[in-house]
């Protein structure tokens, strides 16, 4: 039997990936998982990290300033890997492009609808995604019936770009206790790790809420959804993918890895956000 | 008698106070003690904080374009109220204005050798500024005989940042012990604030390190300085201060108030910094 591969039938351009700052690897992990032969332009604007914290305004700004940089690639597909920028902005852009730009927000929120059996969902994320009432949207029109916690963790995104997410970590196990204590009785059985920090955080969390509670990884519903969007490419070089970071390259490096789980191949360059 | 007041002979232009975000307000609640008589203009990055997570390119260009928003104002002297900005970036802008530009390391390095009896003595700073640095040089070069001990604390800025920085916060006093323990039985009976966020917390970090260690704030050193290097303003009406920031006014002014210790009279308005 002859088998004859069609080359036309491949999109070879590269998957763009997005986030404020270094959360957004813990996503371009689940990429390499569950679509190993896309390629990936990746910009993290580690220059202005955190979003969580700033005003509707300035996020939409910086992801506008963003988006117009990373679409300056050919990419056939946008992953906004940032529930702040997801939550903030992601209604405002996702039609003015011509690829489609997914968030983190709809398909965490499906999954949870999905996964809990109670009827209880907490939602963590930064102040601004709280702020924003995404998840509390997106669950509603889901699920009325829905029972809906949230809670604002300003210092977790902190803590993980200081290298603070161990579970022994005896700090990480009291700002985590303070977070999900007041949640102690409400029947919670899902809990929407709503900003892509908080994966590294997984264990620790698990820890503090208990083995039956299901935890949802943002990024990683959102890449499983990708696979019917896009016409796949036939074979990614790592070596030829593509980061781009706000702040210096060297500062990247040495967390990036931490956070993706494995060496990076492509290239890393800086570049000069504030124009565009 | 009859006094004859020679308006000539006072100098009305405000004194330009710099910060990367909001920890310059304690600066500034010095100059209100020290100098009432002069008005301020004050420019707080706060769409870019923190600095002292950064590397040095981008905390150069950040500063330099502070400067060069801050310096469109007629002012007569610029405070960098900010130990990451004066330790990156101060040898290099000095000499480039019109007026004289004054950092917070220098002063806080004098009031340091001239408090300690027992020779050693902490700095505390972001890791920028503990990166570069600056207090060693400056303290060595005062009295090299001077025993030296250096802590980056990268979460202090966060916490004061969200507002946390109370003597009974139990994640305040933790993260506390854990960057002082590794100093005791090491003689120190000097302690330099190094970030002009510190203050705040000085309540805790004197209840973890003694009553008998002295406290240095580096804001309040650098504006006991100021006295001696201009010609006073006649009198300061505070509602003519000006605020300046770089995210939303609204965010600014809910916790300025209280790092500054009273009303912010003056106007607030933000700017559009990546345009200088």
């Amino acid at each position: 039997m002859v088998v004859i591969i069609d080359n036309a039938s491949f999109d070879k351009r590269p998957i763009g990936v997005f986030d404020s700052g270094l959360g957004g690897l813990t996503a371009l992990r689940q990429i390499y998982k569950a679509l190993p032969c896309e390629q990936v332009v990746y910009f993290g604007d580690t220059g202005r990290v955190p979003y969580g914290t700033r005003s509707d305004e300035t996020v939409i700004k910086y992801v506008n300033q963003d988006i117009r940089f990373i679409s300056s690639f050919d990419i056939k597909l946008l992953l906004l890997a940032c529930n702040t920028a997801t939550s903030i902005a992601l209604d405002r852009l996702k039609d003015s492009f011509g690829f489609p730009v997914i968030g983190v927000v709809e398909n965490a929120s499906t999954a949870a609808v999905n996964a809990t059996k109670t009827g209880s969902v907490l939602v963590l994320g930064t102040s601004a995604t709280i702020r924003s009432k995404s998840y509390i949207k997106r669950l509603n029109a889901l699920n009325p019936a829905i029972e809906i916690y949230e809670q604002a963790c300003p210092l977790l995104v902190p803590l993980v770009e200081n290298g603070r997410y161990k579970v022994d970590d005896e700090i990480v196990r009291l700002i985590l206790k303070e977070y999900l204590d007041p949640f102690k009785g409400k029947d919670i059985d899902t809990v929407i790790l709503g900003c892509t920090h908080y994966p590294l955080l997984s264990e620790a969390v698990q820890r503090t809420v208990g083995d039956c509670v299901t935890l949802i990884d943002s990024g990683k519903e959102a890449v499983s959804s990708i696979h019917g969007m896009i016409t796949p490419n036939e074979y990614a070089d790592r070596r030829d993918d593509r980061f781009y970071v706000s702040d210096s390259v060297h500062n990247f490096e040495a967390l990036a890895e931490t956070l993706l789980g494995e060496t990076i191949y492509g290239s890393v360059e800086k570049v000069d956000i504030d124009l565009y």
